[in-house]
């Protein structure tokens, strides 16, 4: 049976480039990069290397890059670390309802440490309203962490616009901007944006598992997380993983080569599959954005009148592999919280699916992902409706 | 020119079979553990596997292990989560003066946070001083962190010593024990050592960086460093690396199987390189325990009228990789406080490099180490004594 692997969103199949190149460091440039030897400096060029890569997609300076274990610890280093750092100006904390578990978690125990957090809403299309950014912000504002792609709905947040009201109410307050869906798939802009902090894992584009990192606007104070050594410029300490942010740097590279043809054959790969669905005919809803205005790589649906973990297991029974909600809690059952906030009546929620795509992906391989998923669907309904 | 690598506490070469293994659940197993699905589960799998394995190290139980992305977030996870956990207990935390920079640092923070830290003093062979540890606790102590093997100079502690003073005093007191250089190659006995939290890595084994864990003895309670999807039983959130993690557990296996022969070996090139280099008669001395009482793969030496660091590079170019003090700062040019703890003369803190062995060296390799070492530092005198 031919597999189809339609959750790029959860995770991604590193590129052979990215594999070959970790297993050469673990061979041979395994060297503490710490350590004063050549095969110390060895190590730390290569890291040096992937620094410059990664930065790159951020247009960003190498110095403004600090590698972390993934997006989760980037996330919460940023969180974290601004709101602890900025106490003595301030306790107020902004966010929005449908953001990754690694932020909203945090925000959720900071809460619990003292802190004020207002947390967005957003339309129907899961956007967070500006005017309610504009009202909430106030000199008591300490940070904003607004995600750039949701992970379940793939939604665009207006990052530029929430960066001017976020800047115009409040300048101290820090910005932050969890990337970890688009980075590799949209261009980035945190200048633009106005952005203090922007997330990235390397997981997400193909990379390795076990790399992260955090652009960080120079001058911007964090409190670090991670405490010791004093790696990544003090910020995050531990011995640095080399293979796997060697191999970041270069599936960053890879990604953002030639990113707008990439990015317009995700969203080839979407509407192939989208259209093939429509013509198959199935009945079925899109939660959140339409299909042409969301990121080119997720698409959310709703069958209604079925179950999204019997579908997804049905699914899977005929080689496609897909995510009821999303994969970012661990074996979650519950209802998911992004497609609660944009309003999603309770049949929908109970048979949502997420499909998301990746260059891996062939026209092809969606066109008969979308035929298997009408058929399942018929079949089931036969039972369930 | 043939490389002897002897800066194995700095970190390791990867088995092969730990290298095979990480690429081909890459490219194979690459799914995300949280998935539902079935390259989820699979994914699940390879993790219980690893817990399994690194539990067994432990003599402990599956669920007694916390993977993380290495010994400083284990180390930061332990002392930072008992710390803030207990808060309400006490403010009192104790720890040793000659600890990896990953503990200190997290006390010299928790510090700045409010909390009392005593440290304590260790004798001339680096054995913390039980006597101060029995005065020295009190009802408002809330956590004692020392560690097994200290990593530049190789002293073991008497941890089973430690725990029962500490139980007495205050059985409430949580004991951590930062064992990443022991494990692999000495027995850890957490239970008769009365520990509550016991760390390790996989790179200071042959393992794959960006994989570490803490055992957790079981209803110990902890505050979680990283919040967000709630894996690893909700205390460290982030997508596992399945790759590493694995390599962990099989590393941790290797090591493991047949303990007592393979820390035999590392004693016989311990003494090989010591003996030889007694032979070869360069004027030297040892820091800390002695040789045949300190952990099986460490060595401090002083080659007292040289320094350190153009001792090191002198022996790089001769192929032999060493260290001076640790690699675990960042290319710390610092004095080494561990060798200041144990009372080293200013002429030997200078001159002090530390050899570190492992399973992949030879007597022969040793053996030519230590008369390179001889006929360097002869040479080096000839200038600079």
């Amino acid at each position: 049976m031919t597999e189809i692997y339609l959750d790029n969103s959860a995770t991604t199949k590193p590129y052979q480039a990215v594999i070959d190149l970790t297993g050469r460091i673990q061979s041979e440039s395994f060297g503490n990069p710490s350590s004063m030897h050549g095969k110390g400096i060895e190590a730390e060029k290569l890291i040096a290397t992937a620094r410059r890569k990664v930065a790159a997609v951020f247009e960003g300076h190498e110095k403004e890059i600090y590698f972390t274990s993934g997006g989760t610890e980037a996330n919460n280093l940023a969180i974290k670390g601004a709101a602890y750092r900025s106490r003595r100006r301030g306790n107020h904390l902004v966010t929005s309802t449908i953001e990754h578990p690694s932020v909203l978690s945090c925000f959720q125990f900071l809460e619990q440490e003292g802190f004020t957090v207002s947390y967005l809403e957003v339309d129907r299309q899961g956007l967070v309203r500006q005017e309610q950014l504009e009202d909430i912000i106030g000199s008591e504002t300490v940070l904003v962490s607004i995600m750039h792609v949701n992970n379940e709905i793939g939604s665009i947040q207006h990052l530029e616009e929430l960066g001017r009201i976020i800047k115009n109410k409040c300048p101290e307050a820090l910005y932050h901007v969890d990337a970890v869906q688009s980075f590799g798939r949209l261009p980035l802009k945190p200048v633009a944006w106005k952005a203090d902090m922007v997330t990235a894992s390397a997981h997400k584009i193909h990379g390795p598992r076990g790399a992260g990192c955090l652009w960080v606007k120079k001058g911007t104070l964090l409190q670090p997380l991670l405490h010791g050594g004093g790696q990544e410029y003090g910020l995050r300490s531990g011995t640095e993983n080399t293979a796997a942010i060697a191999g970041f740097g270069l599936a960053a590279e890879i990604c953002s080569t030639g990113l707008t043809e990439k990015a317009a054959e995700l969203v080839d790969l979407k509407q192939a599959f989208y259209r093939k669905l429509l013509e198959a005919g199935p009945s079925f809803a899109v939660n959140g954005p339409n299909p042409r205005e969301s990121a080119p790589h997720i698409i959310n649906l709703s069958f209604p009148g079925l179950k999204a973990e019997m579908l997804l297991h049905a699914l899977e029974e005929k080689g496609v592999y897909v995510s009821a909600g999303s994969a970012c809690h661990s074996k979650h059952p519950d209802p998911s919280h992004v497609l609660e906030a944009i309003a999603t009546n309770k049949e929908s929620l109970d048979s949502a699916l997420r499909f998301s795509f990746s260059g891996f992906n062939t026209v092809e391989e969606v066109e008969t992902a979308a035929g298997i998923t009408a058929e399942v669907t018929a079949e089931l309904r036969k039972y369930f409706s």
